[in-house]
């Protein structure tokens, strides 16, 4: 069932250990069939150095288990309502990466303070607010799902555009096209957050770039008018601009 | 004598290198057999790539040794003193890992700033007050198990709970249900306490984290009510919240 | 076409993920035959795990591809200005190397702080100005390159002397006497970049070291009266000083 | 000539990038034979790949060549004028390893700030006074020397026991028994350099550890009352302390 989605997924995940991006068992990749409503998501606390595709889990949008003998992991409720409330997205990665958590912890957003960030993300990479004690003590990971899509729906940001939160005082989620390319955004994001730490000790007042600089770098890579790369709209011809 | 224990202390303190938590030989790791009452240690001094298992030096509780033909670690005192004092432990590691390190240098506990340290350790890792004089010039490693175990009792720490401590302007002790364990959670420690450090550039205000969601991260791995992992109580069926 | 000036630059290529320099496709190199006019680049967006020595593509000085059948890196226009205006280049690297693109994003040009950054560079490694909306809207790449100009041109520095520079919030271009010794101080400039930062840390007063150290460090090993290494000219004698 | 020494001196520098203190050839290790008056050294800007044990130069006390086809080391000098000075010592180490230097820069001595520290260097690990405009527009490495045995003299420190030195807004030398220990205390003040810097973001107010602790950790490992290891002194018996 879903062999090339379980592959896929497999993939992902071992990559996250060869980018350093988790200690131990500190992260989760899936992957989802849109055409029939499920998820392909890591099985809880299995070591990556023994993980192998078939024991990939696949889930319904419920959450329920619909093939595989392992439990999935304990994060997949906030996965699947992610998948629910992002239409366009076909794989998440949630990691412990330090960097981008040492944000989290923080309770800070990470600002664009430079090109590689905008050439990702397109805009600040947002850090939800503290989930309640009710929150806490209920349905945990729905409600981690619930306030990253309450992140996005009420600041109005595009999760296509900006795909990655920071969960407060917990750690990142990343999200991408398909599983590989969230684990893409996931490298891109620990990146961007060292760098971001160490430009505010060298100059604490920086806050954004310029929008122009922002458009500039996001738009060469992404849509109609991107140019970078061999496959991009606009690499027609034999000249450069 | 010992044969398994030998092998699992071996083990254990071979992985130290490997998770890069030790710097020549500054680093140990034991563990005991309590129906015998002995302590299985690593010999004082001997580099990693020349440490083999038979090495291994057997003392008892009162630091005595019992088999083997080489000197115990120089902080054998410490660790038997933590074995009579903490009944539920099974192994203890002590590094130099340079973070954790720092913490010990500043003479600061690491409070729980993220769900990564609430996974593993309920409350704050506390730092020891400094050692006396008198405590210095005496029986130094014993004294060193001494102030831990104080640090323990007078704050009302559990130390199945919070299974690692910083000693001031030293370094940390970390322990578990057996050798394995202690070195997890010497990886651990390591983790979050460069986490934390970066946290409070990016926040110097932060202190500690909710203590619902303390609770929620801790007991999602811990006792009775734990459903991460395969083999936790609330593994049972197939929904997962 | 070129083969021999393709394999340097693809060799040189193949150092930035090496050194650490890269992550994913972010960076490239070029080099120059200056007698046809010509200049060997990376394609864009290759991984480097995939990236062939025949893939190399050759451009003009009007940036117009003369050979090759893929894409030249987007950032094509700022090397070929820069070749243009600095007459004694003969290989150019840019990179997102996380040390010196923070300094890119505080907006600080990179003070010499020690005899590492004296050994290879004259003087400070400027941060060029912010650029307008017009030049972001406009020919972006060539615009670069000609912010790059105007920070050597309008603050007296020899592009020779000081081989390298912060474009604000983006990132360094380093270049020197073929792509290899581009290479070579990128990676000069990464580690000098870390340990500038660290010294603010430590002390937050400093800003350059004194006139005769940097020259006799500078001089040491550049023009006349070098005397590091087995070639330099004043490296003739049995006595050493 | 000097075969023993030069396989030594060679392994010593071979070591360097083993260890992460280097970057390309950043770096050299000298060792002397006190019977014959006679220095070994690494061979000036020869890359560690590359380096043979028979490229290693030998040199006499003036710094004359004696034996060797290549050119020495441009700082032997600095090192001829230590074995002259600190009588007991058997090799020297330079290199620009980034934690250590980075103190350098910021003319900072390194103080005790634990018992990593207080293991090896029996107090602050000292910063020279910058040299004068004539020292570094004169015999600049032999100078480099004299404010190194100045400073040594002037503040009454044991070179013996505090084996390290840092050279004002350049780098340090360390020194040792032999090739190899020097290169094993660089590998320490590395490590010591790392750990100061962030305890002093933890806590910016530290300044020595007690001195009971001092002496309790550095005489546990060295003169007649040391127990650390398989051969100390004061390891006889089968009990610990």
């Amino acid at each position: 069932m879903l062999e090339a989605l379980k592959q896929a997924v497999w993939e992902a995940n071992m990559a996250l250990p060869r980018h350093g991006l988790v200690t131990f068992t500190w992260g989760n990749v899936s992957g989802i069939d849109r055409e029939n409503g499920l998820v392909v998501i890591k099985p809880s606390g299995v070591p990556y150095d023994r993980l192998q595709p078939e024991q990939m889990v696949v889930v319904d949008l419920d959450g329920r288990i619909v093939d595989g003998t392992l439990q999935p992991s304990s994060d997949t409720p906030t996965h699947v309502r992610l998948y629910k409330a992002f239409a366009a997205i076909g794989g998440i990665v949630h990691t412990h990466s330090p960097w981008a958590t040492s944000w989290a912890q923080a309770g800070r957003g990470i600002p664009v303070m430079g090109t590689t960030h905008a050439d990702y993300y397109y805009g600040e990479v947002p850090c939800t607010r503290p989930l309640t004690a009710a929150e806490l003590n209920g349905a945990y990971e729905l409600e981690t799902g619930n306030v990253i899509v309450e992140t996005f729906r009420t600041r109005g940001i595009d999760p296509e555009q900006v795909p990655a939160v920071l969960v407060h005082c917990h750690a990142p989620f990343c999200w991408g096209t398909d599983p590989d390319n969230a684990v893409h955004n996931a490298v891109v994001l620990e990146e961007v957050a060292k760098m971001a730490l160490h430009t505010l000790v060298l100059n604490p007042s920086v806050r954004s770039i310029d929008g122009h600089l922002l458009d500039r770098h996001y738009l060469r890579k992404h849509g109609d008018s991107a140019y970078y790369g061999q496959n991009s709209r606009a690499s027609k011809g034999g000249t450069l601009s």
